[in-house]
């Protein structure tokens, strides 16, 4: 298969030995073995992708990429276009969700306005990106994956884009247009009807011209979605675990594992949304997510929430006291 | 239905004013319309059981309740009984797994020992507690739950109790003691086995002598279950919302359900354990736990986890702006 922005050749693995070393100290810990749950793999996870043990959870970030789509123009979604910049103002002001959850949970929020001003084009019409334009997305999500980051949470703002998500879902994995398009920000009725025909017809019409995963997401995702993509890549490349948000997002990431099997390993699946692809997109993908709340706002927020649970894991795995530092008896008496 | 213990003759309901209040807010909030999916019906939840616009999180407290049970004698549990006090103590020098998430999401850690020196009785040679020890258990539990509380999180420690919950569960709801029973801290093989002849023979004996809910409570249950039920009705008479942890704390919450339909309103599941007789406990409770991560540690860990959905919730609430504040266009550029 031909690919539009190649993959490296190899990407980076986990290190088995800095997870073996957090699975060895988890062995020790005052409660039953396992009795953590999801709490101890979250342990082993950061630190065989950090390469680090113990592993940090110093530099917290969530990433937001923001984009805008043509496809609005088609009366897909409940906002107008205007709400993505203006969306953005108001992260930076602290008046978002996710500028909660992250001051909540000592995340740095950081958003990359990608084109806001000239949307991406309507992708029942042509393809949503150049290839430049792709591209340059596509580095900028890889930069923004910056050396020295823990743990970083991925996101998008950009009216339009479940529409995106569900046409490249689509595109990637078949199926029915219905089953990958959901509300997004609350469309019903007509509107809904529409935006599932528009969806169906934008995978038909690049489905036509490729079968390349990144040229699908270049030609259904817009900015924001290529963007993800790219941050994805480079926080694999930097040995940054990442934790993915919602349905956008996902099918953002979803091209580069449908591309390279794999490429999705260092991710962990924040949450699964309301919006119905979602938990569609997770089974394909093989990720089961740590949140389940109803939650389908993207902004990262579901990530951002997760953080809660990492910081918690590494809490107990650090903090607490051995049998022997405890003087508590081990499974049966030993 | 006689009762040993009479609850209240009627048990205070959430204010609908003040979740209107909460409701009113929140559909101002710059995110369409439930799109914070269970976080915006916690804060709801809060305010309603507080009776208090905006609610308010200064003090959250997790109080575990610790005992012993004379059923630990017939070898149904991995640990042996000292391990209850060993650990009483771990979590005093914040060395549990309990004491690193009170700490992460700044929660309050209080222990009850109850009798530790002295177990319940072995359920399936008599009622695990005499009437006067159950009253004193309970009526302990209904003032751990102290006014000024704003979240209360309930758990447990003890060796053997999940025997005893399994056994309580199972005289409660019917169905097979196979399916109430699961391994607890690690049991299986011929010991599981054992567990499950405990569990069934518990709950018959039981059930040739009385059908009421508390005294099944009473019978089967032992010092920590009794106190936990004590502390669901003194937090509700006081008016504190209350996050339940696993199965065990369940089961105990459970007999106050059936005794009284409507008694855990004020509560949430904080979570579902691997336990496998708490997913099934909560079907029948009709509650939908807030995580699920495979953990089953008891001691309110679970519950001490979702304290920090819950600060997320109110943070979100209180802190984000409105469409006006912010100006941000609303759905459909209103």
């Amino acid at each position: 298969m031909k690919r539009t922005t190649p993959l490296p050749d190899t990407l980076p693995e986990a290190d088995p030995q800095k997870m073996e070393e957090a699975r060895d100290r988890d062995k020790h810990l005052t409660k039953p073995a396992g009795a953590l749950g999801r709490l101890e793999g979250l342990v082993t996870w950061l630190a065989g992708w950090q390469r680090r043990y113990p592993p940090r959870l110093q530099r917290v970030e969530a990433v937001v990429f923001a984009g805008n789509h043509g496809i609005v123009e088609q009366g897909v979604s409940a906002y107008p276009a205007e709400v993505t910049a203006q969306m953005l103002k108001n992260f930076e002001a602290g008046g978002a969700a996710v500028s909660q959850l992250c001051r909540s949970f000592d995340v740095r929020l950081r958003t990359y306005p990608l084109s806001i001003d000239q949307p991406a084009l309507d992708f029942t019409k042509g393809p949503s990106l150049g290839k430049d334009q792709f591209e340059e997305a596509f580095a900028c999500g890889m930069n923004a994956a910056e050396e020295g980051i823990d743990l970083l949470c991925l996101g998008e703002m950009g009216i339009g884009n479940t529409a995106a998500a569900a046409a490249l879902a689509h595109a990637l994995y078949g199926g029915r247009a219905v089953a990958w398009t959901g509300p997004g920000t609350g469309v019903a009725g007509e509107r809904l009807e529409k935006k599932r025909r528009v969806v169906a017809a934008g995978a038909r019409l690049h489905l036509s011209k490729t079968t390349d995963a990144l040229d699908l997401l270049r030609r259904l995702g817009g900015f924001e979605l290529a963007a993800i993509a790219g941050a994805v890549i480079g926080a694999r490349l930097r040995r940054i675990p990442v934790l993915l948000d919602g349905f956008v997002c996902s099918a953002a990431a979803a091209s580069l594992e449908v591309a390279r099997s794999g490429a999705l390993d260092h991710c962990q699946m924040a949450h699964v949304s309301a919006e119905p692809g979602h938990r569609l997109l997770l089974r394909r993908l093989g990720k089961r997510p740590l949140l389940d709340l109803d939650m389908r706002l993207g902004e990262a927020s579901g990530a951002a929430l997760a953080v809660a649970l990492v910081r918690a894991a590494v809490a107990c795995h650090m903090g607490m006291a051995t049998f022997d530092d405890a003087g508590v008896a081990n499974r049966d008496g030993g």
